[in-house]
Protein backbone atom coordinates (compact mmCIF):
# COMPACT_ATOMS: atom_id res chain seq x y z
CA UNK A 1 0.00 0.00 0.00
CA UNK A 2 1.37 3.44 -0.77
CA UNK A 3 -0.79 6.33 0.65
CA UNK A 4 -0.33 9.92 0.69
CA UNK A 5 -1.93 12.46 3.39
CA UNK A 6 -3.00 15.63 3.76
CA UNK A 7 -4.84 18.30 5.53
CA UNK A 8 -6.52 20.80 3.16
CA UNK A 9 -3.81 21.61 0.22
CA UNK A 10 -0.53 20.40 2.60
CA UNK A 11 0.90 17.29 2.14
CA UNK A 12 1.49 15.46 6.37
CA UNK A 13 3.52 12.59 7.05
CA UNK A 14 1.09 10.79 9.48
CA UNK A 15 -3.05 11.16 10.33
CA UNK A 16 -3.02 13.34 13.72
CA UNK A 17 -4.00 11.43 16.54
CA UNK A 18 -6.82 13.81 17.41
CA UNK A 19 -8.55 13.22 13.95
CA UNK A 20 -12.61 12.81 14.15
CA UNK A 21 -12.03 10.29 11.34
CA UNK A 22 -10.24 8.05 14.03
CA UNK A 23 -11.72 9.42 16.77
CA UNK A 24 -15.58 9.10 15.36
CA UNK A 25 -15.57 7.39 12.49
CA UNK A 26 -16.28 11.29 10.99
CA UNK A 27 -15.65 10.96 7.60
CA UNK A 28 -16.70 9.41 4.07
CA UNK A 29 -14.73 7.26 1.39
CA UNK A 30 -14.43 5.97 -2.09
CA UNK A 31 -13.07 3.22 -3.48
CA UNK A 32 -11.89 2.93 -7.37
CA UNK A 33 -11.33 1.31 -9.99
CA UNK A 34 -8.20 2.55 -11.94
CA UNK A 35 -7.01 1.65 -15.36
CA UNK A 36 -4.01 2.16 -16.81
CA UNK A 37 -3.49 5.34 -14.72
CA UNK A 38 -7.04 7.07 -14.99
CA UNK A 39 -10.46 6.57 -12.98
CA UNK A 40 -13.10 5.79 -15.77
CA UNK A 41 -15.55 6.50 -13.00
CA UNK A 42 -14.33 9.65 -11.01
CA UNK A 43 -17.21 11.75 -11.98
CA UNK A 44 -19.68 9.58 -10.39
CA UNK A 45 -17.37 8.69 -7.51
CA UNK A 46 -16.61 12.40 -6.37
CA UNK A 47 -20.57 13.02 -7.27
CA UNK A 48 -21.39 10.50 -4.36
CA UNK A 49 -18.70 11.82 -2.10
CA UNK A 50 -20.36 15.50 -2.50
CA UNK A 51 -23.78 14.07 -1.55
CA UNK A 52 -22.55 12.58 1.57
CA UNK A 53 -20.51 15.59 2.13
CA UNK A 54 -23.70 17.42 1.94
CA UNK A 55 -25.72 15.39 4.12
CA UNK A 56 -22.69 15.33 7.09
CA UNK A 57 -21.93 18.83 6.51
CA UNK A 58 -18.75 17.97 6.32
CA UNK A 59 -16.03 20.42 3.83
CA UNK A 60 -14.35 18.69 0.79
CA UNK A 61 -11.00 18.68 -0.29
CA UNK A 62 -10.35 20.62 -3.42
CA UNK A 63 -10.81 18.33 -6.45
CA UNK A 64 -8.48 18.74 -9.20
CA UNK A 65 -5.66 18.60 -6.12
CA UNK A 66 -7.14 15.50 -5.14
CA UNK A 67 -7.22 13.95 -8.72
CA UNK A 68 -3.93 15.48 -9.61
CA UNK A 69 -2.35 13.34 -6.61
CA UNK A 70 -4.17 10.19 -7.50
CA UNK A 71 -2.54 10.42 -10.84
CA UNK A 72 0.62 11.28 -9.70
CA UNK A 73 -0.10 8.07 -7.14
CA UNK A 74 -0.55 5.69 -10.07
CA UNK A 75 2.17 7.56 -12.77
CA UNK A 76 4.76 5.32 -13.93
CA UNK A 77 4.64 2.27 -12.21
CA UNK A 78 3.59 -0.76 -13.95
CA UNK A 79 1.34 -2.97 -13.73
CA UNK A 80 0.94 -0.11 -16.32
CA UNK A 81 -1.35 2.25 -13.91
CA UNK A 82 -3.82 -0.44 -12.83
CA UNK A 83 -5.41 -1.60 -9.27
CA UNK A 84 -7.50 0.47 -6.71
CA UNK A 85 -7.55 3.87 -5.39
CA UNK A 86 -9.08 4.38 -2.05
CA UNK A 87 -9.94 7.79 -0.90
CA UNK A 88 -11.05 8.57 2.29
CA UNK A 89 -11.96 12.15 3.76
CA UNK A 90 -12.70 12.85 7.17
CA UNK A 91 -13.63 16.12 8.86
CA UNK A 92 -10.44 17.21 10.08
CA UNK A 93 -8.83 17.29 13.95
CA UNK A 94 -10.89 18.34 16.27
CA UNK A 95 -10.99 18.93 20.46
CA UNK A 96 -12.61 16.18 22.58
CA UNK A 97 -16.46 16.49 22.01
CA UNK A 98 -18.94 15.40 19.59
CA UNK A 99 -19.39 18.93 18.54
CA UNK A 100 -18.10 19.91 14.70
CA UNK A 101 -15.27 22.63 15.25
CA UNK A 102 -15.81 24.85 12.73
CA UNK A 103 -13.53 26.23 9.93
CA UNK A 104 -11.28 23.14 10.24
CA UNK A 105 -9.86 21.56 7.07
CA UNK A 106 -10.64 18.29 6.04
CA UNK A 107 -8.34 15.47 6.05
CA UNK A 108 -7.57 12.96 2.94
CA UNK A 109 -5.69 10.31 2.44
CA UNK A 110 -5.33 8.55 -0.68
CA UNK A 111 -4.13 4.85 -1.14
CA UNK A 112 -3.66 2.67 -3.90
CA UNK A 113 -4.27 -1.16 -3.59
CA UNK A 114 -3.34 -4.37 -6.10
CA UNK A 115 -6.41 -4.73 -8.44
CA UNK A 116 -8.61 -7.38 -6.89
CA UNK A 117 -9.01 -10.87 -8.73
CA UNK A 118 -12.47 -10.95 -11.20
CA UNK A 119 -15.29 -12.50 -10.23
CA UNK A 120 -15.00 -16.31 -9.62
CA UNK A 121 -16.05 -18.37 -12.75
CA UNK A 122 -18.40 -20.87 -11.15
CA UNK A 123 -19.72 -17.74 -9.02
CA UNK A 124 -19.80 -16.60 -4.75
CA UNK A 125 -20.86 -19.01 -2.78
CA UNK A 126 -22.79 -16.75 -0.04
CA UNK A 127 -24.66 -16.57 3.00
CA UNK A 128 -27.57 -14.92 4.95
CA UNK A 129 -26.34 -12.69 7.99
CA UNK A 130 -27.35 -12.94 11.26
CA UNK A 131 -26.54 -9.29 11.61
CA UNK A 132 -29.21 -7.00 10.55
CA UNK A 133 -28.55 -3.52 9.70
CA UNK A 134 -30.44 -0.59 11.45
CA UNK A 135 -32.34 1.90 9.72
CA UNK A 136 -31.05 5.36 9.43
CA UNK A 137 -31.75 7.68 7.13
CA UNK A 138 -29.99 10.05 7.88
CA UNK A 139 -26.99 7.90 6.77
CA UNK A 140 -28.62 6.14 4.36
CA UNK A 141 -26.78 5.32 0.90
CA UNK A 142 -23.80 7.98 1.37
CA UNK A 143 -20.76 5.91 2.19
CA UNK A 144 -19.37 7.55 5.14
CA UNK A 145 -16.77 5.72 7.52
CA UNK A 146 -19.28 4.22 10.17
CA UNK A 147 -18.93 0.61 9.59
CA UNK A 148 -19.02 -1.42 12.66
CA UNK A 149 -22.46 -3.29 11.02
CA UNK A 150 -20.37 -3.87 8.31
CA UNK A 151 -17.42 -5.47 10.04
CA UNK A 152 -19.52 -7.58 12.05
CA UNK A 153 -21.55 -9.24 9.44
CA UNK A 154 -18.52 -9.75 7.19
CA UNK A 155 -16.90 -11.63 9.86
CA UNK A 156 -19.81 -14.21 9.85
CA UNK A 157 -19.12 -14.81 6.23
CA UNK A 158 -15.49 -15.25 6.77
CA UNK A 159 -15.89 -17.33 9.60
CA UNK A 160 -17.69 -19.54 8.25
CA UNK A 161 -15.85 -19.67 4.70
CA UNK A 162 -18.26 -17.95 2.65
CA UNK A 163 -17.24 -15.51 0.18
CA UNK A 164 -19.97 -12.63 1.02
CA UNK A 165 -22.94 -12.17 3.23
CA UNK A 166 -26.74 -11.07 2.26
CA UNK A 167 -28.15 -8.42 5.24
CA UNK A 168 -31.28 -7.61 6.25
CA UNK A 169 -32.66 -4.47 8.25
CA UNK A 170 -34.68 -5.34 11.15
CA UNK A 171 -38.38 -5.16 9.30
CA UNK A 172 -36.30 -8.18 6.77
CA UNK A 173 -35.84 -6.43 4.13
CA UNK A 174 -33.22 -7.40 1.97
CA UNK A 175 -30.69 -4.40 1.56
CA UNK A 176 -27.38 -5.62 0.12
CA UNK A 177 -24.25 -7.32 0.81
CA UNK A 178 -21.54 -6.86 3.50
CA UNK A 179 -19.49 -4.63 0.57
CA UNK A 180 -21.67 -4.72 -2.19
CA UNK A 181 -25.17 -3.92 -3.88
CA UNK A 182 -27.47 -6.83 -4.79
CA UNK A 183 -29.27 -7.77 -8.22
CA UNK A 184 -32.24 -10.32 -8.57
CA UNK A 185 -33.17 -11.47 -11.83
CA UNK A 186 -37.51 -12.11 -11.90
CA UNK A 187 -40.22 -12.91 -14.18
CA UNK A 188 -37.72 -11.24 -17.20
CA UNK A 189 -36.98 -8.03 -15.01
CA UNK A 190 -34.03 -6.84 -12.61
CA UNK A 191 -34.65 -5.88 -8.89
CA UNK A 192 -32.34 -4.23 -6.18
CA UNK A 193 -33.44 -3.03 -2.93
CA UNK A 194 -34.23 0.49 -1.87
CA UNK A 195 -31.35 1.76 -0.70
CA UNK A 196 -33.43 5.27 1.61
CA UNK A 197 -33.19 3.31 4.97
CA UNK A 198 -29.98 1.88 5.28
CA UNK A 199 -26.69 0.34 3.16
CA UNK A 200 -24.46 1.76 0.41
CA UNK A 201 -25.63 3.45 -2.60
CA UNK A 202 -22.90 1.98 -5.04
CA UNK A 203 -21.12 3.34 -7.89
CA UNK A 204 -21.03 0.32 -9.77
CA UNK A 205 -25.44 -0.18 -9.14
CA UNK A 206 -26.42 3.11 -10.22
CA UNK A 207 -24.09 2.71 -13.89
CA UNK A 208 -26.48 -0.57 -14.19
CA UNK A 209 -29.75 0.57 -13.05
CA UNK A 210 -30.84 2.45 -16.61
CA UNK A 211 -28.68 -0.25 -19.32
CA UNK A 212 -30.89 -3.12 -17.30
CA UNK A 213 -33.54 -1.00 -16.83
CA UNK A 214 -33.40 -2.25 -13.03
CA UNK A 215 -36.42 -1.33 -10.74
CA UNK A 216 -35.58 -0.39 -7.26
CA UNK A 217 -38.10 -2.61 -4.34
CA UNK A 218 -38.22 -3.65 -1.36
CA UNK A 219 -37.33 -7.37 -1.19
CA UNK A 220 -37.50 -10.12 1.67
CA UNK A 221 -35.49 -13.14 1.34
CA UNK A 222 -37.81 -15.16 -0.29
CA UNK A 223 -37.77 -13.03 -3.46
CA UNK A 224 -33.85 -13.34 -3.55
CA UNK A 225 -34.18 -17.17 -2.88
CA UNK A 226 -36.53 -17.46 -5.77
CA UNK A 227 -34.99 -15.42 -8.28
CA UNK A 228 -33.94 -16.96 -11.92
CA UNK A 229 -30.49 -15.08 -11.25
CA UNK A 230 -28.60 -13.34 -8.51
CA UNK A 231 -25.43 -10.86 -8.72
CA UNK A 232 -23.51 -8.94 -6.59
CA UNK A 233 -22.13 -5.47 -7.77
CA UNK A 234 -19.66 -2.87 -6.75
CA UNK A 235 -17.32 -0.13 -8.20
CA UNK A 236 -14.29 -2.46 -7.86
CA UNK A 237 -14.57 -5.95 -9.23
CA UNK A 238 -18.15 -5.10 -11.32
CA UNK A 239 -20.38 -7.68 -11.47
CA UNK A 240 -20.19 -11.00 -9.16
CA UNK A 241 -22.44 -13.68 -9.97
CA UNK A 242 -23.64 -15.55 -7.14
CA UNK A 243 -23.69 -19.73 -7.51
CA UNK A 244 -24.66 -20.60 -3.98
CA UNK A 245 -26.95 -19.03 -1.64
CA UNK A 246 -28.19 -21.89 1.76
CA UNK A 247 -29.52 -24.45 0.03
CA UNK A 248 -30.41 -22.60 -3.77
CA UNK A 249 -27.79 -22.85 -6.44
CA UNK A 250 -27.83 -21.44 -9.57
CA UNK A 251 -26.21 -22.06 -12.45
CA UNK A 252 -25.06 -19.66 -14.94
CA UNK A 253 -27.63 -17.41 -16.68
CA UNK A 254 -28.00 -15.48 -20.19
CA UNK A 255 -29.57 -12.31 -18.24
CA UNK A 256 -26.03 -12.29 -16.26
CA UNK A 257 -23.77 -12.53 -19.33
CA UNK A 258 -25.72 -9.87 -20.99
CA UNK A 259 -25.26 -7.24 -17.47
CA UNK A 260 -21.21 -8.26 -17.89
CA UNK A 261 -21.35 -6.97 -21.51
CA UNK A 262 -23.24 -3.86 -20.96
CA UNK A 263 -21.19 -3.25 -17.82
CA UNK A 264 -18.00 -4.08 -19.94
CA UNK A 265 -19.03 -1.56 -22.45
CA UNK A 266 -19.18 1.18 -19.18
CA UNK A 267 -15.15 0.43 -17.57
CA UNK A 268 -12.70 -0.97 -19.59
CA UNK A 269 -11.24 -3.02 -16.62
CA UNK A 270 -14.50 -4.81 -16.54
CA UNK A 271 -14.32 -5.34 -20.09
CA UNK A 272 -10.61 -6.94 -19.49
CA UNK A 273 -11.82 -8.87 -16.89
CA UNK A 274 -14.43 -10.34 -19.03
CA UNK A 275 -11.95 -11.00 -21.70
CA UNK A 276 -9.49 -12.92 -19.45
CA UNK A 277 -11.65 -14.27 -16.64
CA UNK B 1 -3.08 17.90 24.37
CA UNK B 2 -0.68 15.47 24.90
CA UNK B 3 -0.83 11.90 23.26
CA UNK B 4 0.87 8.41 23.63
CA UNK B 5 0.58 5.99 20.23
CA UNK B 6 0.97 1.95 20.53
CA UNK B 7 0.59 -1.03 18.35
CA UNK B 8 0.47 -4.03 20.93
CA UNK B 9 3.21 -3.34 23.65
CA UNK B 10 5.20 -0.99 20.95
CA UNK B 11 5.22 2.67 21.19
CA UNK B 12 4.68 4.29 17.38
CA UNK B 13 5.16 8.02 16.36
CA UNK B 14 2.16 8.31 14.52
CA UNK B 15 -1.22 6.10 13.59
CA UNK B 16 -1.10 3.58 10.94
CA UNK B 17 -3.10 4.97 7.83
CA UNK B 18 -4.59 1.70 7.18
CA UNK B 19 -6.02 1.60 10.88
CA UNK B 20 -9.30 0.28 10.82
CA UNK B 21 -10.44 2.96 13.61
CA UNK B 22 -9.59 5.85 10.75
CA UNK B 23 -11.13 2.92 7.84
CA UNK B 24 -14.29 2.02 9.78
CA UNK B 25 -15.06 3.53 13.23
CA UNK B 26 -14.06 0.09 14.22
CA UNK B 27 -12.73 0.97 17.76
CA UNK B 28 -13.89 1.64 21.02
CA UNK B 29 -12.79 4.37 23.33
CA UNK B 30 -13.01 6.13 27.25
CA UNK B 31 -13.06 9.28 28.68
CA UNK B 32 -11.85 9.61 32.51
CA UNK B 33 -11.36 11.83 34.69
CA UNK B 34 -8.74 11.88 36.17
CA UNK B 35 -7.92 13.52 40.17
CA UNK B 36 -3.89 13.78 41.30
CA UNK B 37 -2.92 11.45 38.32
CA UNK B 38 -4.98 9.00 39.20
CA UNK B 39 -8.78 7.76 37.33
CA UNK B 40 -10.82 6.63 40.58
CA UNK B 41 -13.12 4.82 38.41
CA UNK B 42 -10.70 3.12 36.27
CA UNK B 43 -11.88 -0.38 36.72
CA UNK B 44 -15.64 0.43 36.28
CA UNK B 45 -13.90 1.76 32.08
CA UNK B 46 -12.55 -1.19 32.21
CA UNK B 47 -15.03 -3.45 32.47
CA UNK B 48 -17.11 -1.17 29.92
CA UNK B 49 -13.93 -1.74 27.21
CA UNK B 50 -14.22 -5.64 27.94
CA UNK B 51 -17.74 -5.60 27.34
CA UNK B 52 -17.24 -3.80 24.08
CA UNK B 53 -14.21 -5.66 23.13
CA UNK B 54 -16.26 -9.13 23.49
CA UNK B 55 -19.22 -7.75 21.17
CA UNK B 56 -17.06 -6.54 18.48
CA UNK B 57 -14.61 -9.36 18.92
CA UNK B 58 -12.08 -6.90 19.11
CA UNK B 59 -8.51 -7.55 21.18
CA UNK B 60 -7.38 -5.82 23.85
CA UNK B 61 -4.16 -4.01 24.49
CA UNK B 62 -2.80 -5.12 27.96
CA UNK B 63 -4.49 -3.44 30.98
CA UNK B 64 -1.73 -3.16 33.06
CA UNK B 65 0.35 -1.85 30.50
CA UNK B 66 -2.25 0.92 29.78
CA UNK B 67 -2.38 1.98 33.39
CA UNK B 68 1.06 2.65 33.67
CA UNK B 69 1.30 4.71 30.26
CA UNK B 70 -2.04 6.56 31.90
CA UNK B 71 -0.25 7.09 35.28
CA UNK B 72 2.92 8.37 32.87
CA UNK B 73 1.06 10.94 30.97
CA UNK B 74 -0.23 12.59 34.27
CA UNK B 75 2.88 12.12 36.36
CA UNK B 76 4.69 14.78 37.91
CA UNK B 77 2.63 18.15 36.10
CA UNK B 78 0.47 21.07 37.13
CA UNK B 79 -2.47 21.49 37.85
CA UNK B 80 -1.99 18.47 40.29
CA UNK B 81 -2.38 15.80 37.39
CA UNK B 82 -5.87 16.80 37.52
CA UNK B 83 -7.64 16.78 33.76
CA UNK B 84 -9.54 13.72 31.26
CA UNK B 85 -8.35 10.96 29.82
CA UNK B 86 -9.36 9.79 26.87
CA UNK B 87 -8.39 6.40 25.72
CA UNK B 88 -8.94 4.87 22.23
CA UNK B 89 -8.76 1.06 21.14
CA UNK B 90 -8.85 0.29 17.49
CA UNK B 91 -9.03 -3.16 15.70
CA UNK B 92 -5.35 -2.04 14.37
CA UNK B 93 -4.15 -2.01 11.22
CA UNK B 94 -5.71 -3.64 8.17
CA UNK B 95 -6.20 -4.81 4.46
CA UNK B 96 -8.73 -2.89 2.32
CA UNK B 97 -12.11 -4.55 2.87
CA UNK B 98 -14.44 -4.89 5.89
CA UNK B 99 -13.17 -8.66 7.01
CA UNK B 100 -11.41 -8.33 10.28
CA UNK B 101 -7.66 -9.46 9.56
CA UNK B 102 -6.85 -12.13 12.41
CA UNK B 103 -4.31 -11.81 14.65
CA UNK B 104 -3.43 -8.63 14.22
CA UNK B 105 -2.74 -5.92 17.08
CA UNK B 106 -4.70 -3.95 18.54
CA UNK B 107 -4.01 0.21 18.01
CA UNK B 108 -4.29 2.28 21.44
CA UNK B 109 -3.92 6.07 22.14
CA UNK B 110 -3.87 7.85 24.79
CA UNK B 111 -4.39 11.37 25.89
CA UNK B 112 -4.59 14.24 27.94
CA UNK B 113 -7.03 16.81 27.83
CA UNK B 114 -7.92 20.15 30.41
CA UNK B 115 -10.45 19.22 33.30
CA UNK B 116 -13.71 20.66 32.09
CA UNK B 117 -15.85 23.55 33.67
CA UNK B 118 -17.62 22.51 36.58
CA UNK B 119 -21.61 22.33 35.99
CA UNK B 120 -23.34 25.91 35.28
CA UNK B 121 -24.74 26.97 39.07
CA UNK B 122 -27.90 27.61 36.91
CA UNK B 123 -28.28 24.47 34.97
CA UNK B 124 -28.38 23.69 31.31
CA UNK B 125 -30.58 24.85 28.28
CA UNK B 126 -31.17 21.72 26.36
CA UNK B 127 -33.38 21.12 23.67
CA UNK B 128 -35.00 18.00 21.59
CA UNK B 129 -32.88 16.96 18.65
CA UNK B 130 -34.42 16.58 15.61
CA UNK B 131 -31.57 13.49 14.85
CA UNK B 132 -33.04 10.36 15.74
CA UNK B 133 -30.66 7.13 17.18
CA UNK B 134 -31.35 3.63 15.00
CA UNK B 135 -32.31 1.00 16.47
CA UNK B 136 -29.46 -1.14 16.68
CA UNK B 137 -29.00 -4.27 19.63
CA UNK B 138 -25.74 -5.42 18.56
CA UNK B 139 -24.13 -1.84 19.26
CA UNK B 140 -25.99 -0.45 22.19
CA UNK B 141 -24.38 0.26 25.41
CA UNK B 142 -21.53 0.03 24.43
CA UNK B 143 -18.75 3.36 23.57
CA UNK B 144 -17.75 2.22 20.08
CA UNK B 145 -16.62 4.53 17.55
CA UNK B 146 -18.97 4.64 15.16
CA UNK B 147 -20.53 8.25 16.37
CA UNK B 148 -21.78 10.10 12.86
CA UNK B 149 -25.77 10.42 15.14
CA UNK B 150 -23.76 11.89 18.26
CA UNK B 151 -22.15 14.07 15.67
CA UNK B 152 -25.19 15.07 13.52
CA UNK B 153 -27.09 15.82 17.00
CA UNK B 154 -24.71 17.85 18.74
CA UNK B 155 -24.25 20.07 15.96
CA UNK B 156 -28.05 20.98 16.21
CA UNK B 157 -27.49 22.07 19.48
CA UNK B 158 -24.22 23.81 19.02
CA UNK B 159 -26.14 25.94 16.05
CA UNK B 160 -28.89 26.42 17.96
CA UNK B 161 -27.16 28.07 20.92
CA UNK B 162 -28.13 25.34 23.16
CA UNK B 163 -25.95 23.24 25.50
CA UNK B 164 -26.86 20.15 25.06
CA UNK B 165 -29.68 18.04 23.15
CA UNK B 166 -32.10 15.03 24.24
CA UNK B 167 -32.30 12.36 21.06
CA UNK B 168 -35.23 9.92 20.65
CA UNK B 169 -35.18 6.67 19.16
CA UNK B 170 -37.29 6.09 15.51
CA UNK B 171 -39.99 4.88 17.96
CA UNK B 172 -40.14 7.91 20.06
CA UNK B 173 -38.66 6.63 22.97
CA UNK B 174 -36.44 8.77 24.96
CA UNK B 175 -32.38 7.84 24.27
CA UNK B 176 -30.03 10.28 26.46
CA UNK B 177 -28.51 13.51 25.39
CA UNK B 178 -25.91 13.78 22.92
CA UNK B 179 -22.93 12.94 25.21
CA UNK B 180 -24.52 12.59 28.42
CA UNK B 181 -27.25 10.08 30.22
CA UNK B 182 -30.28 11.58 31.20
CA UNK B 183 -31.94 11.01 34.33
CA UNK B 184 -35.59 12.27 35.15
CA UNK B 185 -37.45 12.60 38.92
CA UNK B 186 -41.10 11.48 38.73
CA UNK B 187 -43.33 11.08 41.84
CA UNK B 188 -40.68 10.69 44.06
CA UNK B 189 -38.23 8.35 42.01
CA UNK B 190 -35.38 8.36 39.59
CA UNK B 191 -35.78 6.90 35.78
CA UNK B 192 -33.31 6.71 33.41
CA UNK B 193 -33.92 5.06 29.39
CA UNK B 194 -33.37 1.83 28.39
CA UNK B 195 -30.03 1.52 26.66
CA UNK B 196 -30.99 -2.25 24.91
CA UNK B 197 -31.31 -0.75 21.84
CA UNK B 198 -29.37 2.24 21.27
CA UNK B 199 -27.15 4.60 23.05
CA UNK B 200 -24.32 4.44 25.70
CA UNK B 201 -24.43 2.81 29.26
CA UNK B 202 -22.61 5.82 30.62
CA UNK B 203 -19.99 4.74 33.61
CA UNK B 204 -21.30 7.66 35.95
CA UNK B 205 -24.18 6.45 34.86
CA UNK B 206 -24.21 2.78 36.28
CA UNK B 207 -22.52 4.31 39.35
CA UNK B 208 -25.61 6.32 40.54
CA UNK B 209 -28.10 3.67 39.39
CA UNK B 210 -28.20 2.00 42.72
CA UNK B 211 -27.33 4.86 45.47
CA UNK B 212 -30.74 6.56 43.69
CA UNK B 213 -32.71 3.70 43.50
CA UNK B 214 -32.92 4.65 40.00
CA UNK B 215 -35.35 2.71 37.64
CA UNK B 216 -34.70 2.04 34.03
CA UNK B 217 -37.73 2.43 31.60
CA UNK B 218 -39.12 3.09 28.61
CA UNK B 219 -39.22 7.20 28.48
CA UNK B 220 -41.25 9.42 26.15
CA UNK B 221 -40.76 12.98 25.53
CA UNK B 222 -43.81 13.91 27.81
CA UNK B 223 -42.20 11.93 30.40
CA UNK B 224 -39.41 13.97 30.66
CA UNK B 225 -41.25 17.32 29.66
CA UNK B 226 -43.58 16.75 32.80
CA UNK B 227 -40.78 15.40 35.42
CA UNK B 228 -40.40 17.24 38.23
CA UNK B 229 -36.49 17.27 38.01
CA UNK B 230 -33.99 16.16 35.18
CA UNK B 231 -30.05 16.08 34.79
CA UNK B 232 -27.43 14.43 32.47
CA UNK B 233 -24.48 12.13 33.96
CA UNK B 234 -21.49 11.50 32.24
CA UNK B 235 -18.30 10.27 33.54
CA UNK B 236 -16.07 13.50 32.91
CA UNK B 237 -18.56 16.48 34.22
CA UNK B 238 -21.12 14.18 36.55
CA UNK B 239 -23.50 15.31 37.46
CA UNK B 240 -25.42 18.16 35.35
CA UNK B 241 -28.55 19.80 36.55
CA UNK B 242 -31.09 20.71 33.20
CA UNK B 243 -32.80 23.98 33.68
CA UNK B 244 -34.85 24.56 30.53
CA UNK B 245 -36.29 22.39 27.66
CA UNK B 246 -38.28 24.21 25.05
CA UNK B 247 -40.86 26.17 27.17
CA UNK B 248 -40.39 23.89 30.47
CA UNK B 249 -38.03 25.32 33.13
CA UNK B 250 -36.75 23.61 36.14
CA UNK B 251 -35.46 25.66 39.34
CA UNK B 252 -33.00 23.79 41.58
CA UNK B 253 -34.53 20.78 42.84
CA UNK B 254 -34.01 19.01 46.73
CA UNK B 255 -33.01 16.10 44.63
CA UNK B 256 -30.44 17.01 42.51
CA UNK B 257 -28.83 18.39 45.29
CA UNK B 258 -29.14 14.96 46.88
CA UNK B 259 -27.56 13.21 43.74
CA UNK B 260 -24.71 15.23 43.75
CA UNK B 261 -23.81 14.50 47.18
CA UNK B 262 -24.32 11.13 46.41
CA UNK B 263 -22.17 11.55 43.49
CA UNK B 264 -19.40 13.73 45.66
CA UNK B 265 -19.03 10.32 47.57
CA UNK B 266 -18.29 8.22 44.89
CA UNK B 267 -15.02 10.22 43.11
CA UNK B 268 -13.30 13.34 44.59
CA UNK B 269 -13.35 15.35 41.76
CA UNK B 270 -16.93 15.95 41.66
CA UNK B 271 -16.63 16.58 45.42
CA UNK B 272 -14.75 19.17 44.56
CA UNK B 273 -17.01 20.65 41.38
CA UNK B 274 -19.38 20.39 44.50
CA UNK B 275 -17.10 22.57 47.09
CA UNK B 276 -15.86 24.89 44.51
CA UNK B 277 -18.68 25.46 41.74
Amino acid sequence: MTTRIFIGNRRMDAVAPDDRGLAYGDGLFETMRVHRGTVPWWDAHWSRLQRGAQRLRLRLPDAGRVREEAAALFAGDPPAGDGVLKLIVTRGGGTRGYAPTAEVEPTWLLSRHHSPPPAPADGLRVRWCETRLASQPLLAGIKHCNRLEQVLARAECSEAGFDEGLVCDHDGHVVAATGANLFVFREGQWLTPMLDRCGVAGVCRARLLLPLQAREARLDRDAIETADAVFLSNAVRGILPVARLGTRAWPPHPAIAAARAVLARLHPAFALDLEHP
